[in-house]
């Protein structure tokens, strides 16, 4: 069947046995190809039938069909002309994990990011309106982005709109990331089980959908009808009360019924919002019954399941040292933005309930709602991705820096991050964050450093961030480096050049010296790349003639720049850094070869600086 | 009387008739002190009841109490032993518009930007709780910011903390900084107006206060009938269903009755939001006229009143070229973040009304929303001030760059911004979007160029910052300078120093050169700060023996030190620019002075540099 299917045009022709015969296609494909690539299984498994019925409805690439986050697309992808290459999901130059606008013209936006989806959709809509085109916008957005604060800016800003094309979506899978939490969740949960009023609207939307061909009087005796049972009942949505037309519950798993509902909302015109409730992981019964499990998984064994496994790694030992620590001061408490498995923080979470905060999809609050422990006399630790933490430039400047409290941002999968591409690496903290006054970085490249380094931050008055990669560090320690205290190194004094790096990088410097036997090498490694230490890095550097720095994150606004400041006019610098692009899906080992990070690389790079480029 | 108020435990004691002159007594203080030093003036008017009802129930600074944004709290200065000191208001060495946490132990944050506070406020009482400490957190939160996504985070984080001591006052004045928008602001208009339920349910407040002292079996009929009378009336409020108690509306010039209801709130204990309906300008007729005139002011007569007079300078040119471009192009739409009138787009949007949008105080919705815009076929201005652009790194990353579609950032009030000091400067944009990958920034010193930059964004198919000062250019134009493009120079071919700089400093790097009339200097100016062109500043250059860079940004990831890495190893650069200090409020000039900008402290650091120190 499947592939049969070149385009949603396909699709739109298919009897009833066909599509039936199609879900189990995509279900078994989905799962066999993430059992091996990895990637987000859970939800992709529970949208199979709305994905369907959104291209059945909805003539896309005319109509416009988005994905919040995207990390749901793959039954869209399948539909789209990528079936022949699904098998290379998330590979170096294969399909991303989210939706890509250079890999098909049905991705409307290329994605990751949570929340951003419906501000898009929404000018799209408003564009297509002015310019009197009469496509439909539609924008799938996931219960677990209602915790998010910009879906509701976009939400707020729907009421000037009643007459767009704009079909909202409510992916309702009851289980986002983690848990879901807050207010809203709660309330999503109450219009789920409420029985009575949603019955009455349910059967009164199916009678509005058949009203057009009946004829005006009636939609309008039907419609007071409505507004006087709304009343009478007294359960208008939030989303009804924000000016946004709202329909459900749907049931995601019935596609007759779906198309029934998403058609009717089209017949009937305008802004609308659908609430659909999907099962995470259905079809497959091992990640229904643990869909947290399964939201994102590293490759699988499909018949044996995902092995329950801990975190490993930096974000491991960041757990395993959070709580120690907690044990001894009552003081330190840890808030993260729905990423307490994947930020290492289950044990602490467990060990320590009163003293965890999970806010949701929330970075912006989590940074304040944290200063606020801090300015009550805690130790806040705000454990967040990388990439989400770009969203927090302004909290940790106005909430955080200004108040000259304690407070420790602990940013996991810092530096190159495999599979996930161009929206999920953790490239540009350093660069953000060195511009927040009186902001202290380290870059820790072994767990014992980062051990170090979390108690130390925790104890200071200031701000600090503590950025470490995903996965496990590559050297244990660094015995043969002599430390200077926050800079470490090792090699000859006046060599002919000093490889000057941070963090990971360090392990790929020391290979690259020991491929120049001919050249003298001194290898200098920062620990804390903000604020640099002038004089102590100089002392470090022993007069070395030149130096090359190699920087495993962005160069503008890098540590690289910086120091060729700080040394004009005394030495010359070269800095190889990620320049300028978006770095795409692929294991950190071809990222690293594609950037010029590997040894061999560096080694050329410095052979090259000193002269001796023919000596190889 | 104010004389006589040195801490609010004194305004705890007074009678009702001394309130009532205390009161008049802060209004015309206020309005006085505004009328000279500028500021906030409407805003604060409205609030003098309701700070006063505050501090009489709440024993601060114990209890502890936070304005959001904080531009509201000069009743709150004067009231906590700042009267004597009120007149040096937003001036350099005097107090803060906002509030302060150095200038006072009753300032619980230093504040400026809006949405953050509650977020903080539930950290605080969590954290106190969590010490078994009694103390209340109170949080002011104005309807304004009712429209930004962190408010809303916080609001659905509040679920687990009924047991809290956190009191949400909703300062609701029916008109925050320009026209309030979007649904939420709808619905509290109905709130606000319908008699029925909220008639009922004040009474019914009442009485419960009261219960605590009649017995537990009372309460709980009474509250049983509340709720059979909410399910009747079927009016939960938007809070109420989001799992907050609510209590409203309240009269907020009615002093006994706003101490009443936050008596009562107090005294039930636990969370609860009192929504408040305060009038600004309350007091002052001409300012309650036009609230919107009077929202944040320069001098003025209190006499004649603030002659409305349209915005000038940049932001007028920028409002014109936006007129004009857009007469000619109908895919040109301006989006803007609650600041209509400040960006200068007042007769944009009365002449092209359905090409421009106000999406309230949502910033990282207004730049999603124009990317969805050009996603659509439109030519899109987001417009917004540098500081409050700290909160868009991620939507220009993820929803403008990632999608390489035309887009364009314009950043009012770029670097130093005079009176708002701290939190209101405009020294971190270049910085921070430096590594936004494809971006390109320009920084234009004069109108002509604005006009210019601007035309030439709208057409490029990628995203652009244009930034330009707060207030007139200096310079018309630079008839002096030869144009290389985007870079700009004058003065001799192999010249002792270049003073390379960019903006509104390069009049002061003029000015500098003409005091050294014994220093062969070469002047050199970027247009375009992002990306550089490194042999076009070269050939600028023209072989000036060493650079003095002089930025009117923040040093760390600035235009500085990526000219350093560009030219290490060919010409030393000396860097002056702004480090690692939050800058607080003065004029301009006083702010250059400060930061060494003056034409004086650059001729003297350059002449310094050259080895001429003694020629003075």
């Amino acid at each position: 069947m499947l592939d049969s299917i070149r385009s949603p045009e396909d699709v739109r022709s298919l009897s009833s046995e066909q599509l039936t015969a199609l879900v189990g296609e995509i279900r078994g494909t989905i799962l066999r190809t993430v059992s091996q690539t990895g990637g987000h299984l859970a939800s992709n498994l529970g949208t199979v039938e709305l994905t369907l019925a959104l291209h059945r409805v909805f003539k896309t690439p005319e109509d416009t069909l988005l994905f919040d986050v995207g990390h749901q697309s793959y039954t869209h992808k399948l539909l789209t002309g990528r079936a022949d290459r699904f098998s290379a999901l998330r590979t170096f130059g294969g399909l991303s994990g989210f939706t890509c606008r250079g890999e098909s013209p049905y991705d409307t936006v290329s994605s990751g990011h949570s929340g951003s989806a419906l501000s898009i959709a929404l000018g799209m809509a408003e564009a297509d309106r002015a310019a009197g085109r009469d496509r439909w916008t539609v924008c799938v957005v996931g219960d677990g982005a209602l915790t998010n604060g910009m879906v509701y800016e976009a939400l707020n800003n729907c009421i000037r709109s009643h007459d767009l094309r704009l079909l909202i979506v409510l992916n309702d899978n009851e289980m986002s990331i983690s848990k879901n939490v807050g207010g809203f969740s709660a309330y999503l949960t109450r219009v789920r089980t409420s029985p009575r009023y949603f019955a009455f609207k349910r059967r009164l939307e199916n009678g509005l959908v058949r009203i057009p061909l009946v004829g005006g009087g009636l939609a309008r005796f039907a419609r007071s009808v409505k507004e006087w049972l709304k009343k009478l009942l007294g359960q208008a949505t939030v989303f009804e009360q924000l000016g946004i037309p709202y329909v459900g519950t749907v049931d995601g798993g019935d596609l007759p019924r779906l198309e029934e509902v998403l058609g009717g909302a089209k017949k009937r015109g305008g802004l609308c919002l659908v609430h659909v409730l999907t099962h995470k992981g259905a079809g497959y019964l091992d990640a229904e019954a643990h869909p947290d499990v399964y939201h994102s998984v590293s490759p699988f064994d499909p018949s044996s399941g995902v092995p329950q496994k801990p975190a490993s790694g930096f974000s491991a030992a960041f757990g395993r040292t959070m709580c120690a620590l907690a044990e001894k001061d009552g003081r330190i408490a840890a808030v993260t933005a729905a990423m307490p498995d994947g930020t290492g923080l289950t044990e602490f979470a467990k060990r320590f309930p009163d003293r965890f905060y999970d806010v949701g999809i929330a970075e912006e609050h989590a940074v304040a709602f944290a200063a606020g422990l801090s300015l009550s006399g805690q130790r806040p630790v705000c454990a967040l991705y990388s990439t989400f933490a770009q969203r927090v430039y302004d909290q940790m400047f106005h909430d955080v820096a200004l108040q000259k409290i304690p407070f420790v941002l602990a940013l996991d999968r810092a530096g190159l991050v495999p599979g996930d591409g161009r929206t999920h690496q953790g490239l540009y903290d350093v660069s953000l964050f060195s511009s927040v006054p009186g902001i202290t970085i380290v870059s820790p490249e072994t767990e014992a450093e980062l051990c170090c380094a979390l108690a130390e931050a925790i104890g200071k008055d200031g701000a600090t961030v503590v950025r470490y990669p995903k996965g496990a560090p590559r050297a244990g320690d660094r015995s043969g480096f002599t430390d200077l205290g926050a800079v470490q190194y090792t090699g000859p004094e006046g060599a002919d050049i000093a490889v000057v790096t941070y963090g990971r990088l360090t392990e790929n410097a020391v290979q690259a010296a020991s491929l120049l036997p001919d050249v003298s090498v001194r290898v200098v490694k920062l620990l804390t790349v903000c604020p640099l230490d002038t004089e102590t890095i100089r002392a470090a550097l022993g007069g070395a003639k030149q130096v090359l720095f190699v920087e495993e994150g962005v160069r503008a606004g890098g540590v690289g720049e910086k120091l060729a400041a700080l040394l004009s006019g005394t030495v010359k610098i070269t800095i190889r850094a990620v320049g300028g692009l978006f770095v795409p899906p692929g294991t950190v080992a071809e990222l690293e070869e594609m950037l010029g990070f590997t040894p061999r690389q560096i080694a050329d790079e410095a052979r090259r600086l000193v002269g001796k480029e023919d000596a190889t």
